[in-house]
């Protein structure tokens, strides 16, 4: 239901808690999952105390890329789509604005005839990369808009250019394969002739200057993307909203949705520093650690334990806070035998005194499939975090 | 899906006994909700042989009013909208019809130049609460229409005008603020120029009736409802129904869904007395317990979970009527700790000889996150009930 008429704001705080790529599988020597292996007392006493359960963040069985898995935590339909070109853009740490259109870009080498000969440009060095980023936001002119160019790891980079009236309605540049010539963009909708134009006189001012830099003499382009158009989260809750995350694409996807982004160090206690300088002033905190994501995609299960164990010496001084709803959770699983994101349900614990505990005792995927919340939408996280903590009038008379 | 056209008739009993406002969350100094501190062993050993779950009345963390709350125990949607007006002529005994228009009215005063000066007309008593009513049935003149103007307590009272073609869709008079002229209604859909003409001259021969009334000498008008259109529960599912309730909300509510009500004492006995005596003439049977949500509003844990321990009492007369689905549950929680409905799931059990009971051993909330239906939601409560007596034909060939 739509539950927005009901919201009411109060001075009561929730703190939601996300490690990136939480849920696990069993590792077939042990038959326990990192969270099993893991010495966590701090997670397991919260546990003991919170209703809990697992959450599925798109659909049984379907595994979520970073956007859905925060869309859906921050209580957005998961299924809205966030083009490839503003996640790339929020991941170089470009604060995305409402008349922005971005695209990813590839530096790439095409022959004497303009055919494409190696999509990646031979690997470009970084510095040469920001060099070419440098001259193109310098030299390039497009009346009435901004350019922007971001440079990102060896052949890659970030177009965005900001105007009014722009539209993410066009072909791809990138043919996704060698031995073609690269096209201009076409528009797709008839509100997208504007954008056309714009962007082949970028493509075309950037060749001249691309021919300086061979074997990075072409760009291609491709996933052009404006950002959705959703109520910010801050108005949505009436909460004062704050993000502490260290990675760009997290401080992005929060910038995205409205939120204030604290400035804190790169560890967990550190976040911790940041929740406490900045308690007072905010409603609502999302604190998102990577490394435990980060370990999953490297396949190192040891060292994704080893970062919850880590992390969990600091939850004392978060339980300190006394927020009024503390919630533990991750946007989407990353077992370490998988290597990959998954679509495994992630473990969610709600410590809130407006709560009736369920008999859960250990912060693991296993114990929490007993929880008094079963399998539940991720979706619905907010929506309970914001009951807990009674910020919902009735429905209904 | 739609069931309706699967539904047929046998002879087996269903029936529904609800406690309102069941669920709770634990009093911090024990740790244990109402219902866990109860001695029921009748409830227990009810639950020992039921299929349990806790169901979802409106959606995650959305705390239902009693409409929505028995909507949805019924089987209907309960986003259903059932304006104020017709909650309040329910409330105060009223059988809403179709053709009826319901208002929620206040007695009140105004100066000599028609001002506004007190909303609540100086809290009239009840037998000048009762006359002014009597006076306006007897003495006004609606072509066409039948009138009924129904005290409430102090200054309150219901309107609810009978007749052809009516339409709910009129502004309100009351100004919801002293100071200011109180304004005839005005029609806000093209069908309701006749409620508003009908409506408005209520209103001024009522004027001069209460000239005779100061301090009660203006009336204030706002919710104006017509009931929602919905099929009749009988109907829908096959069901000769009755309820056994004792306040004049729950009859009504049972009334405006087309069951009849069984003429009953105030007690649970006598609730239970109705139901034998009604036992052969109907197939479904609706009991509802008042007091448990009465404790909850009052804060009062101890009396709760006493009302709890005084039904279980007469909980074996019940069970020697062998129904053959006995489904125990509640419209919403109130907790006690909270003074209010609220969110939390509620407890429902189904005892029947066509269910598989699940493990649960006591009649609570969190013996329950437990049982065999997990959490899901209340509207297909009516579904389960009329599977679990094989009164819904198989689906698809």
């Amino acid at each position: 239901m739509d539950f927005k008429p009901l919201v009411a704001r109060n001075e009561k705080k929730i703190v939601m808690l996300v490690f990136d790529g939480l849920g696990g599988i069993p590792d077939p020597s042990t038959g326990l999952t990192e969270l099993e292996t893991a010495r966590v007392p701090n997670l397991d006493a919260i546990a003991k105390k919170s209703l809990c359960g697992n959450s599925l963040v798109v659909d049984y069985g379907i595994t979520p890329g970073s956007g859905p898995g925060h869309f859906a935590l921050f209580g957005y339909d998961p299924e809205i789509e966030i083009g490839r070109g503003v996640l790339e853009a929020l991941g170089v740490g470009h604060r995305m604005e409402k008349n922005d259109l971005a695209a990813r870009g590839n530096f790439a080498t095409v022959d004497a005839n303009g055919v494409l000969a190696d999509r990646r440009g031979g690997f470009p060095s970084s510095e040469r990369n920001r060099e070419i980023c440098r001259r193109l936001e310098e030299e390039i002119e497009l009346p009435g808009c901004e350019l922007f160019a971001i440079p990102g790891k060896e052949h890659r980079f970030v177009l965005v250019i900001r105007g009014e009236g722009l539209s993410d309605a066009l072909s791809e540049t990138d043919p996704q394969k060698t031995g073609v010539i690269p096209q201009p963009v076409r528009s797709l909708g008839k509100n997208a002739k504007k954008s056309e134009k714009i962007v082949n006189s970028f493509i075309a001012q950037a060749e001249k200057i691309l021919k300086d830099y061979r074997p990075q003499n072409m760009l291609l382009l491709r996933g052009f993307a404006k950002s959705p158009d959703i109520g910010p989260f801050p108005g949505r809750y009436g909460l004062r909203s704050c993000a502490i995350a260290v990675y760009p694409m997290y401080k992005g996807i929060a910038k995205l949705v409205g939120m204030d982004v604290a400035e804190c160090g790169a560890t967990f206690p550190e976040q911790i520093d940041a929740l406490e300088r900045n308690y007072n002033g905010y409603d609502f905190f999302f604190i998102h650690v990577k490394e435990t994501d980060s370990a999953g995609h490297a396949g190192d299960f040891a060292r994704k334990s080893r970062v919850l164990e880590e992390c969990d010496g600091s939850l004392p001084r978060l339980l300190a806070l006394k927020p009024d709803c503390l919630i533990i959770t991750g946007d989407h699983s990353t077992p370490s035998l998988l290597r990959e994101h998954s679509f495994h349900p992630v473990p969610v614990s709600f410590l809130t005194e407006n709560a009736c505990p369920d008999s859960v005792e250990r912060f693991t995927e296993r114990a929490f499939m007993s929880g008094g919340l079963g399998i539940f939408p991720a979706r619905k996280i907010m929506q309970l975090a914001l009951a807990f903590t009674l910020k919902l009038k009735k429905f209904g008379a």
